[in-house]
């Protein structure tokens, strides 16, 4: 496979479907899955470690899982709300855990019932589970600090405050930060002046990335943003799907195919066949009558004569 | 009335209006631009001197001009096709006239039949007409670049050709240049790219401003590029009202109160009341229910704690 300028995290099959109201077979879950990889695709969160009388949707983790594990060159990302999930999460073949630590404290007691500092220290533990893995086969753990960019609950979130933690998940032995607009109050000049305050705090060698929804339509304008501070990783949604429901009237993840146009538009690439993912769109859904989808360039078609960035390059 | 750091052009009741299936009665277009200049928006593309047989939506461009121009702290602008429309708005008192010239020979023949060298000659006859009105009550004229990031009909347009039209309107005498993404094919390191070297080749000082089309959802990222190349002019309508018939499948423009959002986010002042111009979106339709009206912040409301740059600053 060759090397790609900027990889995108596909998250619809956790962050898009932990909202819906109807649960997705887990035929068409591991349908997707396959399809959107044949897309070209390289990540994809494709499960929350859960328990199931929280979030039903979840209810068959342990098989989406290894269905994903076994795509080739796809790298299988899970979510796990806490310890006990994380452990469930490794057992079951996980390769790459992600651990959202939300920096607003309101945020993280109505969600996880744990202070801010009490989520670190819990991640903390989580690393030595990583640790005591046989060596070579080791989980990575993702420090995905959520509320980075405002709280529906708290309101501002204060730059300090992100910095602070995600400088505490680095010390605890992450692999990778995460900074989050959970609920879509990021705009373009804050994203690109946090992220070059934590490159800048953490070193631009360790893989900051960016998940963005569209809630107030800045979604893409955000990524932009994120991209010329640096940052080279983006998690997405196909149609958008999703939300977050400390968000109301939220509109959504960021457009998997759209933000895609907008890369390779730009001659930056993706490794993603635009026209496969689009098709993808149109057929992942079929079990899912009641997902609400969105964006604009699987309505709009590509530009006549459009070239995408490898062609370009 | 104090300054702001971008001005933002309303473009809806020309833009927006253009493609709709029924009539805006003319009470209701007046009712709407007052409205938004009380909300702070400092110029409204109020109509189009076109022939009423071809559009007949601007049947009441003299009424609408005229009741735009008795709008206190309001700049008036009206878009004419040509000579004879240009004449036309002149004689109704325009002070601001937007002129398109297709980039796209394509496109030019294809709308106005004309070549686009002829388009510019008779734009240079528009200046001439503008001349010989009385010093100090000249009109401004603005060469509008229209299809300048590419053409539905033609696909790609070459940057040069962009360069040296937007040059021979700035030598024929236009007062200022708009780049307009006409279909909605633009992307952000194009825009950056475009307005950089039309800056180099025609000054800082001259206006540059740009018109974008979210057809392909990357409306505000366009924007936040151009933004970043140094233009201060943007054009977008409320409820991102209208499109383009060249353009199967087009969403419309930018959504204006949510450009509005994006920049009052960054600290970048636009002098509207974002509050106030959300506001108008619930009203101004009233008597056109047929209207397609898109847009993010409308439906979310803003962030909790939201400061606009007026109080941020």
């Amino acid at each position: 496979m060759h090397k790609v300028d900027v990889v995108i995290t596909e998250v619809g099959p956790r962050d898009g479907l932990q909202n819906t109201k109807n649960f997705m077979p887990t035929a068409a879950k591991k349908a997707w899955i396959s399809a959107e990889a044949a897309a070209g695709v390289r990540a994809i969160e494709v499960c929350s470690f859960v328990p199931a009388k929280l979030i039903p949707q979840f209810i068959d983790a342990e098989e989406v899982l290894a269905h994903a594990n076994s795509v080739a060159g796809l790298t299988a990302v899970v979510l796990v709300p806490n310890f006990k999930g994380c452990e469930r999460a490794l057992a079951s073949g996980a390769r790459r855990v992600m651990v959202p630590i939300s920096v607003s404290e309101a945020h993280s007691m109505s969600n996880v019932r744990k202070t801010t500092t009490q989520a670190i220290e819990e991640f903390a533990r989580m690393v030595e589970l990583v640790r005591a893995q046989p060596p070579g086969q080791r989980a990575q753990l993702v420090g995905a600090c959520s509320t980075a960019f405002g709280c529906s609950l708290q309101g501002a979130v204060a730059e300090d405050d992100v910095l602070r933690v995600a400088l505490a998940l680095r010390a605890a032995g992450a692999d990778a930060i995460t900074l989050a607009d959970t609920v879509g109050y990021a705009n373009p000049e804050q994203v690109k002046r946090m992220f070059s305050r934590v490159y800048k705090a953490i070193g631009a060698d360790f893989a900051v990335e960016a998940h963005f929804h569209n809630t107030r339509g800045l979604g893409l304008a955000n990524a932009l943003a994120a991209y010329e501070a640096g940052v080279r990783h983006f998690d997405s949604t196909l149609g958008g799907l999703g939300g977050c429901p400390f968000a109301p009237g939220a509109s959504g993840n960021v457009v998997t195919e759209d933000l895609v146009f907008m890369f390779e538009a730009m001659g930056v690439s993706t490794g993603i066949d635009l026209g496969k993912l689009i098709a993808v769109r149109q057929t992942a859904f079929a079990a899912l009558p009641d997902a609400e989808l969105y964006g604009h360039i699987s309505k709009a078609g590509l530009p006549k004569g459009f070239e995408p960035s490898a062609q370009a390059a």
